[in-house]
């Protein structure tokens, strides 16, 4: 790998074989779009501006999709050349001057959401609330291990890293209760995830084939889908989760582009059943892939789970196929996420819900569900081409009482 | 009620009382808004600007969303306008040349959708589905009559009335088949709603009381929630439709605003148990209210349903007020529906599978679900403020082979 001039990037989460994006703002300017370096965000439009690139009017947007949406081929071109002006000496007179220490800028919420899907791809997570919701019968059900399930969230309250979250209200029922009550949640949990960015769309009637993935996903962030259990439990039969999940959910500020992922790419654990061909890549001798991207869960700024993605049963790509195999056209801005990333063991539980079983095993001193004040951050690295590894950034947000 | 001078206006379903809103073009032309007026649209950007209106550049948008975030009152005050254009002799010079046959148009879809949600809210449609799937327990389910079940639906795929809609292909498992298949759907069908367009917004936190209502929703669409039952029953545990739904969703080209509405509100048929008090009134003197607006289906030009809108279980401001009580925001364009329309007689449900019980029961013939070529519209209609009917436009869309 070449090395960069820039200070203290060589060597760090945030080297020049990273290179994620971002929207930033620096007082009293509009947001546009820079690229992070070690600790510092490149003010792309300018110095696009300066070398009359072509594409130079997506970096003056206050949000990524219309970077997003040039596509497979200017992203690649984008990324040659921002590892160019970073690594040659003879860019550093024309860059340094761009170049934003991060502590004078505010991030924004990087993507405008067009539409949000959230999986359920975990199949320690899916087994572990099995178990908790069907003590008496079998953990998994009958469609879990031939279609990835999946739902629809709320695009509109998807919200940057560092946005407080409000203890949500709505109507829960214990099974104890003769009738449902409302008030403040007092099951609000997390659910540590991976988002899949789409750059570029498609038509009403196509499918995204499973081998297409790379052409349509731009980037993957860090995603935090808060849930109010509660809520969720009495309202999701028959139609799925609803308030349960739309008050909030935060992604990072930093979309990371696939290319920064060439080197976490990794064998699934295996799929028994063998799904669909149409879940499958075209070619009997490729296998499915799936990511080995780390994930660290902190609360308070304790560490109290470690959800390794590399154990999903299903890939990206096979969501992407299944989200779009009815004609369903896909969208710049689309995000889909992979559902609670939980691997085999009780520390690497992706929520606290299966952390504390159900509320029955306080963890980390006494810790159930979400108290006020309670502040979550996720931290996702990846191994890097450089054969270091690489930040996807983070994810926080803190309680605030109900209103 | 005063009467227009345009021709053959006066007196039809497209009379002064209704005036809905769409956005139209004609050949060469950019889209833009109109307003309907008999078998004419109503070219408001010109008329505006020639009559310097603060708020005419929101007629020369691609969507209704400018108008409708212009807010409840600009609303109510360009209605009253546009009511002095179309009856006052006065204008008529100014206006005549503006008025462009229907016949000379294209309609496009009205609104850009953010967030869709889709409620369950007829007794009589989730009574019929519940007897349907579950025959030996409870038709309802117990959180059903304590609130308005709803899941979020695909935005990016809601299209315009006279969208042909291509059956589409995923995975089923009949209960007698021992593996999922992939394939077109067999049994396609639609859901007759009726859709609620979002005009003014709120802050996330915010909630939208039952009595704000009217000063959020901006008006009122016709809605075709084409389904595909036999992905939705393989798919849907635990978290809802997704690829039986998503594939597309039809509204009407004209969206109703509220006002034309006035004479359409009666009372619910009756809640029992009440409901919580934030989907009630602040006026406990207060009764929520429904819409009565009687709904036409009609297969291949044949008359085969009339659902009545009035049976609905849960009122328009109850389903927003629950939408958004977790502190859900809600935006411009936001869509939200009312689930299927049925009322309590068999020549009254607003589906195929309840209008052919699952499919055992032929209607029209030999029909139980969608064929290719078939063709379905549904026309929907309620009291003016004139004493006869109004329009609220109509819904169609042919199914084509899957590809």
């Amino acid at each position: 790998m070449t090395t960069t001039w820039v200070d203290g990037a060589a060597g760090s989460l945030f080297d020049v074989d990273n290179l994620p994006y971002g929207v930033f703002s620096r007082a009293g300017d509009q947001p546009r779009v820079g690229v992070r370096i070690g600790d510092f965000v490149l003010d792309l439009s300018p110095v696009a501006a300066a070398e009359m690139l072509d594409a130079h009017h997506v970096f003056q947007e206050g949000s990524l999709n219309s970077l997003m949406a040039e596509g497979r081929q200017v992203r690649e071109s984008i990324r040659r050349w921002v590892i160019g002006l970073l690594t040659e000496e003879a860019e550093r007179d024309l860059v340094e001057p761009h170049l934003v220490p991060l502590a004078d800028v505010t991030l924004h919420l990087p993507i405008e959401v067009a539409d949000y899907v959230d999986f359920y791809a975990s199949l320690d997570h899916a087994t572990n609330v099995g178990r908790m919701f069907r003590p008496d019968g079998e953990p998994l059900l009958p469609n879990w291990k031939h279609l990835p399930v999946g739902y629809h969230g709320r695009a509109g309250t998807v919200v940057g890293s560092g946005t407080a979250v409000t203890r949500p209200c709505g109507q829960r029922k214990a099974p104890t209760d003769e009738m449902p009550s409302f008030g403040p949640s007092t099951r609000l949990d997390i659910e540590a995830e991976l988002g899949f960015v789409v750059g570029t769309g498609t038509s009403l009637g196509d499918r995204v084939a499973h081998d297409d993935f790379a052409d349509h996903v731009f980037g993957v962030v860090g995603l935090n889908d808060w849930s109010a259990r509660d809520i969720q439990a009495w309202e999701y039969v028959p139609l799925g989760p609803f308030l349960g999940k739309s008050f909030a959910t935060s992604i990072s500020h930093w979309v990371t582009p696939l290319e920064a992922l060439d080197a976490a790419w990794v064998d699934l654990p295996g799929q028994d059943p063998a799904p669909l061909p149409y879940l499958l890549p075209s070619d009997p001798e490729q296998q499915p892939r799936g990511l080995d991207i780390d994930v660290e869960v902190l609360l308070n700024g304790e560490l109290v789970s470690t959800p390794p993605y590399r154990t999903m049963y299903w890939s990206p790509a096979q969501m992407l196929a299944h989200l779009s195999v009815n004609g369903a056209s896909v969208r710049t801005g689309d995000l889909f996420a992979s559902g609670t990333i939980s691997g085999p063991e009780p520390e690497q539980r992706g929520s606290f819900l299966e952390l504390s079983w159900g509320g029955t095993e306080p963890f980390a001193g006494d810790h159930t569900f979400l108290e006020d004040g309670d502040e979550v951050v996720l931290r996702y690295t990846a191994p890097g081409a450089g054969g270091g590894r690489i930040s996807l950034g983070e994810v926080s947000g803190r309680i605030l009482p109900s209103a």
